[in-house]
C-alpha cells in the first residue's frame, strides 16, 4: 500500500525553484539532458578546472619549469590543500594531508595504527566493508609476517566485537554498497574505551555528509578526490593523523617528500615534523590542482545545506520507489532511517545489470554493483530534485515495457 | 694548459644547422631566452599536453563522466602507457607498468626481490644513492622487523660486495649528483652469478640513454615520469618486473587496481596476472595522460640519435669547461668517460649556490645540490648546442666579474 501522499513532477520543480543551492550547478560542466547518479563513483567536471589546469601547465610548468616548486607553492601543496579539505572533515588544520591513493593511504595509516598498538594483534572491520580496503589490510598483514589477524564481522556486529584484543577498528563509513553510515563518533569512543585506535575510511563521506572528526577524537582516516570532491578520475586521495598521535606514529613508506629536509639529501630518513611525515615520493601537481579546484567549490557550500539536500533527495527517491518501483521486484537496499545513510540509496534487482544498462539508455548514469546492486548518488551541488523524478519515472518505465529484456543489455557485466 | 682546439660560437651554430634532432625543440613550449639545463630534475612542457589535456577534462570526464573509465580506456591506461615506455628501456611487453611515485613503486618491487630471496638478508646499493631511495629501504627494512640489512658501499665497491649474503643489489643506474652511470648489464650479470637479484632505479636513464633491461636481464626496475619523459611536475612513475618473476611476486600495497577482478568486489586479495598485480589503488588519469603525452614524443624519437647527441654536447660542455671554468674553481665531478655518464655533466665549486642563483639571472636554469654541486642536464630534444656555448659564456662571465658574491644571492640555500 502506498503510504505517501501523491507526488506531481511539479512539486519537484518547485523545490529546485527554491533550492538555495541552485546555483552551483552552474558552475560543473554537465552534460545536456543527462542525469547523473554517479558523483559517487565520479564527480562532475567544476567549470573551473580546465582553464585552472590550462594555466598550471602552460604558465606555471611551460613557463616557469622546474622554478614553479617555489614559485607556485607547489612543494606545499599537499599541506595546503589538505588543510582545506581538513575544513570539510572538520578536522584541525595541519591534521590533513594529500598524497597517492587512497589504498596507499590507508596502508600507511594502518601500519601507524598498528605501531600505536604493539602489544595487539587484531585489526577489526567489516565483511561487507570496501574490499579494496580489506586486500590492503591482508597485503600489510602478510608483510609484518601474519603476526596481526583482519578481524571480519558484520556492520551490525561490530560495536560488540570492540575488544581488548584489538588495535584497530578500521571502517569505512558510509558503506559504498548500501550507502549505511556507521556513528562515528561512538564507535570511535567506543574503540577508545576498548584501548583501541578508530581508523575511518571516508571515501563516501567527505563532502557528502558533515564531519567532525577532530570533535569525534578520529585516530586515523583517508578519503577519495574523486568522489564528492569533484577533482577528476584517479584524483589523489588525502589521510588525516590526529595531532596527538603525529610524533608517535612513523610511515612505512618513507619517502623524500615526508623526510625533514627532503632537498637535504641527508643520508638517513629522519621524518618531517606533523602529517607531512605521511608524504611519500614527488606528488603529482597536475593531478593535486585539479583536485584543487574541486575543493575550493565545495568550500562554498555550506555543509549544512548539502547534507539537508541529500536527505531530502533521497527521502523523495524512496517515497518514489514505493509508488512505482517496489512492485516490479526492487528492493530497497540503504537504510529508512536518514542517520543510517550517506548520499547515496541503493535498490537491489535480480535483473540490476541489464535494468541499468536500459537506464544509461534513457540518459540516466546510475552504477551497478555485482552482484544485484543499482546505486543512485546524491550530489547535491549539482544534482536537481527534478531529476530524480525523471530518473525514477524512467525507471519504472522502463518496467513497464520490460525493455531491459532486450538481448543488447544482456551481455556480461563489465566495469562501469 | 688547453688541451682542445679553440672553439668558437659559429661551430656552435653550425652543429644546430645539421642536428637530426633540432625540429623536436618546435615540439615543446619553452620561454623566450631561457637555457634549460634542468630537464632532469623537470621535463619542459610538450605543446601537445595542454590540447591533449582540455580534451581529456572537458569531453571525455565533463562530457562521459564515470562511463569514461571503459570509453576512453583509462581503465587500462597504467598497462598501456607502461608498454610504452617499456619500448624506451628495453622491455618486453607487459613487464612495464605506470603507477604511483617512484618511491612507492621502489617499496613494492624491493619488497618483492626480498620474497623473491628469503633465506638472504642483504640490500646492497651505495651509499651515494639518491638519499630517497635509501630512505624507502630503510623504511622497509624496519617494517620487516629489522631482519634485513641495508649494505651500502662506495659506487666503485658495488662489484666487489656482491656475494651470496646479498638477496638484491639495488642501485640507481645514474647518478642523481654526479652522472656517473653504472654498468647495468655487468653489475645484473654479476649479482645473478652470486644468486642475487639486480634493481635498477631508471629515474635519470629512462628517456636519456638507450637502455635494454630484458636482454640485460634486469629483475626490477623503477623510473620516474617528470624527467627525461617530460610529464610534468609530480608526473605517475613507472615499474618492470621481468616476465619470469611476475606470477612469483606479491605486491606489499595490495590495491584493488591490482586485483584479479577489481570490479567484482571479491572478499580476498587475489593478484591480477603479470605486471598488472604491481597496480594498488584507482591510478590519476588526469596525471597520466599528460605523460602520455611527453611519452608519445620521446617515442618518435631515435634513442641512439638522442644519446649521440647529448654525449657530444657534454663533451663540448667539458672542453668548454676546461678552457674557461677550471680556473675559476670548478671542478669537474661527471667522469669524463662517456660510457661511464648518464645525459648531465656537474660541477662542484664552493660557492656553488650563489654562483648558480647568479646564473639563473643571466637565463640559465642548472639547479644545486647541496652542498657544492652545479647540476647540468642535456635534454637533446629540446637543448641546442649554441645554447651550451651561451650557458658557458653567462658563467665564465659571472666569475669574471664577482658578481655571484652580491649579497642577494648570499642568502641560505632553499627548495630548488
Amino acid at each position: 500500500m502506498d503510504q505517501h501522499p501523491a507526488l506531481r513532477r511539479k512539486d519537484f520543480e518547485a523545490l529546485d525553484a527554491g533550492d538555495p543551492l541552485r546555483p552551483f550547478r552552474a558552475r560543473f560542466a554537465l552534460p545536456q539532458g543527462l542525469i547523473y547518479f554517479n558523483g559517487n563513483s565520479l564527480g562532475a567536471l567544476p567549470r573551473d578546472t580546465s582553464a585552472r589546469l590550462a594555466r598550471l601547465v602552460e604558465q606555471e610548468w611551460g613557463q616557469d619549469l622546474v622554478r614553479g616548486w617555489n614559485a607556485h607553492g607547489w612543494v606545499d601543496l599537499p599541506q595546503r590543500l589538505g588543510d582545506k579539505i581538513g575544513r570539510l572533515i572538520g578536522a584541525l588544520p595541519g591534521e590533513t594531508i594529500v598524497a597517492d591513493s587512497t589504498s596507499v593511504n590507508l596502508f600507511k595509516v594502518l601500519a601507524m595504527a598498528l605501531q600505536l598498538r604493539p602489544q595487539r594483534r587484531v585489526i577489526l572491520s567489516e565483511r561487507s566493508n570496501f574490499p579494496a580496503d580489506l586486500y590492503i589490510a591482508e597485503g600489510l598483514v602478510e608483510l609484518l609476517g601474519g603476526r596481526h589477524e583482519l578481524r571480519l564481522v558484520e556492520p551490525d556486529e561490530v560495536e560488540a566485537a570492540i575488544d581488548d584484543s584489538v588495535a584497530v577498528v578500521m571502517l569505512t563509513h558510509v558503506n559504498y554498497r548500501s550507502g549505511q553510515m556507521h556513528d562515528l563518533k561512538r564507535l570511535t569512543a567506543k574503540a577508545h574505551a576498548a584501548g583501541a585506535l578508530a581508523l575511518w575510511d571516508l571515501a563516501h563521506s567527505a563532502g557528502a555528509v558533515p564531519l567532525a572528526l577532530a570533535e569525534a577524537g578520529a585516530d586515523f582516516a583517508v578519503g577519495c578526490g574523486y568522489k564528492f570532491l569533484n577533482g577528476g578520475p584517479g584524483a589523489p586521495a588525502f589521510l588525516y593523523i590526529a595531532e596527538q598521535h603525529q610524533a608517535q606514529v612513523r610511515t612505512p613508506l618513507s619517502g623524500w617528500f615526508g623526510h625533514l629536509r627532503p632537498f637535504a639529501f641527508d643520508t638517513g630518513y629522519v621524518p618531517a615534523a606533523g602529517v607531512t611525515r605521511a608524504l611519500a615520493g614527488t606528488p603529482s601537481i597536475i593531478a593535486m590542482t585539479a583536485l584543487e579546484v574541486g575543493v575550493d567549490l565545495m568550500l562554498e557550500a555550506d555543509m549544512a545545506l548539502i547534507r539537508e539536500k541529500s536527505l531530502r533527495q533521497a527521502e523523495l527517491f524512496m517515497q518514489l520507489f514505493d509508488m512505482q518501483l517496489s512492485r516490479h521486484g526492487f528492493e530497497l537496499v540503504s537504510p529508512r532511517e536518514a542517520t543510517q545513510r550517506g548520499s547515496q540509496v541503493c535498490l537491489s534487482h535480480a535483473q540490476g545489470w541489464p535494468i541499468m544498462r536500459a537506464l544509461h539508455q534513457h540518459g540516466v548514469i546510475g552504477d551497478f554493483r555485482a552482484p544485484d546492486v543499482l546505486r543512485f548518488g546524491f550530489c547535491p551541488l549539482y544534482l536537481g530534485y527534478t531529476e530524480i523524478w525523471d530518473a525514477v519515472a524512467a525507471l519504472a518505465g522502463i518496467m513497464h515495457s520490460g525493455e531491459w529484456q532486450r538481448a543488447e543489455y544482456q551481455q556480461a557485466v563489465k566495469v562501469t
